[in-house]
């Protein structure tokens, strides 16, 4: 099954910098039961958990925490670049692989107590993901997993999260 | 039912910039009954058409697109921002109401004669849909419907579309 969704990944060479294998999710999206798969694989996993709300990072988190929650009957909240979001906001700047970044959520979007559900494409480094972690425990919420659907385990990102909560990551690379 | 997903879309005054109202989506995003309800609605109005695939335009499309594609079963296209998509890509450029922009879409996720149900959250000017539909085109597709949970009816939109394809929009503003 993960070997399946596997051959729908495509390495891109030099993407978005020299040096960097990009993992190209969208022959998988396109597919569209290679797609169903992957959603069932993260909803078999979670079905049992208590989750209020699953929360995604921009873009490509969208992609997966959109059709997840629905899966769930959970809400969903965004987890945006500087900028994209019109509401009231918390902002948590972090460091990339290649210099720094900043992510946003409104103020609004997770209740205190809240148990979320945070989700995005790859674990790498981890660090926007942790900015995320950071961004629901500024509004009180309760991260309970981080998931991914791919984790380049090299770049120790699962290191990074231990302090925050599980993750769950189903294709290692 | 309509009114009900109304109550849950926010006005913000001047954002992005001065004058413009815009239809903040996310609290109706962030009630799971809400979210799944405006699914539905797209679903129901669809799934006895023939789609092959849905194309979602970055990044508020990409939050209806992904659940309606794993409800209709079909496959899921990015329609994307420029240097956002790793592989070889069709670019069109395009007006806005404000400056112009460029969108972008890989050459292998639309096949020749597949049938494409296009969407994204709001219709205003009707520019980045029929860049949409140009791209859709170029790669030898065919747009069966423009969807939007929102049609903003004094920007006219809808007359720019009709050469394309029918629009159907749910919430009039």
């Amino acid at each position: 099954m993960y070997e399946d969704i596997k051959r729908h990944i495509r390495d891109v060479k030099d993407f978005p910098k020299k040096g960097i294998v990009f993992k190209d999710i969208t022959p998988a999206l396109a597919d569209g039961k290679c797609f169903a798969e992957i959603i069932n694989i993260f909803y078999e996993k979670f079905k049992g958990v208590h989750i209020d709300k699953v929360a995604a990072i921009e873009s490509r988190g969208f992609l997966l925490g959109a059709p997840l929650a629905q899966r769930l009957g959970c809400g969903l909240v965004l987890l945006r670049k500087p900028g994209k979001l019109p509401y009231t906001s918390y902002k948590v700047s972090y460091e990339l692989e290649y210099g720094s970044a900043e992510l946003e959520m409104h103020v609004d979007s997770v209740s205190k107590d809240e148990k979320i559900l945070l989700i995005d494409d790859v674990l790498a480094t981890g660090g926007t993901m942790e900015a995320a972690c950071k961004l629901v425990k500024k509004a009180g919420g309760e991260v309970v997993v981080c998931a991914f659907l791919i984790e380049i385990a090299v770049c120790a990102g699962r290191k990074k999260l231990a302090q925050y909560a599980p993750v769950g990551a189903f294709l290692e690379y």
